[in-house]
């Protein structure tokens, strides 16, 4: 009997053949032990990137990271609880409005985020600018929450899907990031690995998102879905909109100051649109509310401050200072706030979305490399959204910074990537696809 | 200014694009410099095997990997000065009758050999199998024995190309050692960073080699040709018949001693022909000889003793106890030597020579790790060529073992590897393609 060869597995998915998925299972877990090295692994990642991996070898390599490390379960407390994710985009405050929202419709929101890289900072870095906020809860503790409160967002402990840490890290230094199959097996393993019932996913498609068409989003929502349901999850998959910010605030504590806002009752938009439209597919899918009607609960719960309440309990849960929700000047602040002013007359046309996200992140506001801090202060707050009648020199926003300087160049980034046209105007769908479980 | 990323290089092979030859450079030249890790590199070497290197791409990876080292001239030396190489195969002793016999026509050889694995040992484990027999040489004494002598065969300095054996190392692990491109590299880089006159290079094809067609071993010989030419490089670069071994022993003091008797001018076959078909078109090469007067020379020096006497003297200058070229009985023999006797009467029509190699290997003749020792003594002798007529039991060899039981094993696999025909059977051409310089 020879021992088993991972090189085995290489040439079969370098010579383009269809590997078992037990085959993929034991490569990634004997990569995840230290077992099989930084460079079999990376030879492997590049075959499966340019030769493909379908959806039985995805599903074995996503198995195997789910295996490769601690799970928790928030199934069974009472409730229905669900788990919401974005791919992630600019201005996405989404999960802040949601998860209290979704509480107030009587479900149970369960979120766990890791700390990624980011032009901004994530919900974590987020949730940290109220004062005292802690997210670095003892798993019986979310679970408490969860159940007494309906929604908790935590950090992700690194001993849930090592693996795809490990892996990350790898595609990272070897350029194979791009590949619809790796990224869905990084996505939903750490989904899988959290037991919910139901997981909604909100794939971003635009010049603010990874993924920069509508058709790629599509591929890898199309992906996640199959790998949830070949792990017997329920799981609902959009395809949403990411050409432009979603919101207006690209920061952090700005971003707590909109979402409060929206919770508030206070303004309408396309972000809370689309919080409202997640909150009423989950009432739907779950509780079997028809949609119209879900949708109507779920826009009655941020104007009654129902959800608001919500999020007051969950940030006092988490050792916040809830006072924030009627006085937003208790969140930090920029020294130097500078107005944005439109610098032509004309319809926005569209939005490099990722540059206003870079601007952001270069004053300070997100992480180029693991483990610097984010200044909780900074960002940019860009009011227009597209098709948006404009006249020169009208306030569009602010720039919140360190410094004039910074203050001054982040300015003309964001003005440069906004394109200010004289004819009509496109107005992009807000949700592109759906698909329920 | 952003830092150099070695990222772009993999990604834009990843994506098909061609890259400039600097770029490959600087990217081969940082991961032998421990810049660049094994992640990295093992994702370029996979996405290089799968969307290809071209003639110049593939010259720049070479170019760094004799740039990671030293090297090393014999050019000048008052005669012309010949490295031959072979990519190997089964009972491929041509080396070992060439170096002395290209000696004896004037010709100056310095051959330096890597330490590779193998089913049996490579030509510096033959020569070891003479008692007292070093290899292990200083630059200049190579070159002092080169001048006196004419010939020399010492190890490779570690020194000398360490890329390629790191890059080598890599590929082994990762599942990508057949690449055509990344083969060529890595044979012409050991032949490029050792300054002759004349490269001459044998590319084996079928059973017994790593190219198993004449196609792929012609795309090989090509891509070689092509490297040597960019580097204003003489060489000459033959593909021969290895569907077969060449010679009748595969071990290593059983190949000293098949080529004492081929430098004492005993013995015919396919080893002789090709030792002096090399010797012969060296000397059409570097001395403007014609074929056939070179050809009718080289088998004068095997047939009046001339080769001999330089072997003797090479064997001399390197510690090494002459007399075993008048007795073999000095050479290494091993305790058991059982006769192979055909299995079935007709004619032989093939054989799988690399099953015999793994046979003798089986016995102790080759090494399965770096550093492992060989056994000199063991191995095997099978006469028969295809095309030659077998009576069943008639003796057409040996096996020589430590012990009966590794006897009787190695001669069951040999006969296995051995297919006798009634019908008439096609010789192999030796020699299948020939590009002088």
């Amino acid at each position: 009997m020879s021992p088993w060869d991972p090189r085995s597995v290489i040439a079969a998915k370098r010579d383009g053949h269809r590997l078992a998925p037990e085959e993929i299972e034991r490569f990634v877990l004997a990569f995840a032990r230290g077992e099989v090295g930084d460079g079999p692994a990376s030879a492997f990642l590049m075959a499966s990137l340019l030769n493909g991996l379908d959806a039985d070898e995805t599903l074995g390599m996503t198995r195997a990271m789910v295996a490769s490390g601690d799970t928790v379960s928030f199934a069974g407390l009472g409730r229905p609880t669900v788990d919401k994710h974005s791919t992630g985009g600019v201005a996405d405050g989404v999960t802040l409005v949601f998860a209290p929202l979704a509480a107030a419709l009587g479900l149970a929101v369960a979120k766990l985020s890791g700390r990624g890289l980011g032009h901004t900072g994530g919900t974590l870095d987020k949730l940290e600018a109220i004062p005292g906020f802690r997210t670095d809860l003892a798993p019986a503790d979310i679970e408490r929450q969860v159940a007494d409160v309906g929604c908790a967002v935590a950090a992700q402990s690194p001993s849930l899907v090592p693996a795809d840490a490990a892996l990350y890290a790898l595609r990272d230094a070897t350029a194979t990031v791009p590949s619809v199959p790796l990224i869905a097996a990084s996505v939903m393993s750490k989904k899988l690995a959290i037991g919910t019932d139901l997981i909604l996913l909100d794939v971003k498609a635009g010049s603010g998102a990874f993924m920069k068409t509508v058709d790629e989003a599509r591929s890898l929502a199309d992906a996640c879905r199959v790998l949830a349901a070949g792990a017997g999850r329920r799981a609902g998959v959009a395809v949403t909109d990411m050409s432009q910010p979603l919101g207006d605030a690209v920061g952090n504590a700005l971003d707590i100051a909109e979402a409060i806002a929206l919770l508030r009752g206070e303004g309408a938009g396309r972000l809370r649109e689309l919080a409202v439209w997640f909150a009423a597919r989950a009432l739907e899918t779950v509780e079997g509310v028809a949609f119209d009607e879900a949708r109507a609960r779920a826009g009655a719960a941020l104007d009654d401050g129902a959800a608001l309440e919500r999020f007051g309990a969950m940030i006092e849960a988490q050792g916040g200072d809830p006072r924030v929700l009627d006085d937003p000047s208790l969140l930090p602040r920029a020294p130097v706030i500078v107005p944005l002013l439109a610098d032509r007359s004309g319809r926005l046309a569209a939005v490099q979305a990722e540059a206003v996200g870079l601007a952001s992140g270069a004053l300070g506001a997100g992480r180029m490399r693991r483990g610097d801090p984010v200044d909780p202060a900074v960002g940019i707050v860009l009011r227009p959204k597209i098709g948006d009648r404009l006249a020169a020199g009208e306030p569009i926003g602010e720039v919140h910074a360190r410094t004039e300087d910074e203050a001054a160049g982040a300015g003309r980034r964001v003005l440069a990537a906004l394109e200010i046209v004289d004819g009509p105007v496109d107005v992009p769908e807000l949700v592109h696809t759906w698909w329920g479980p």
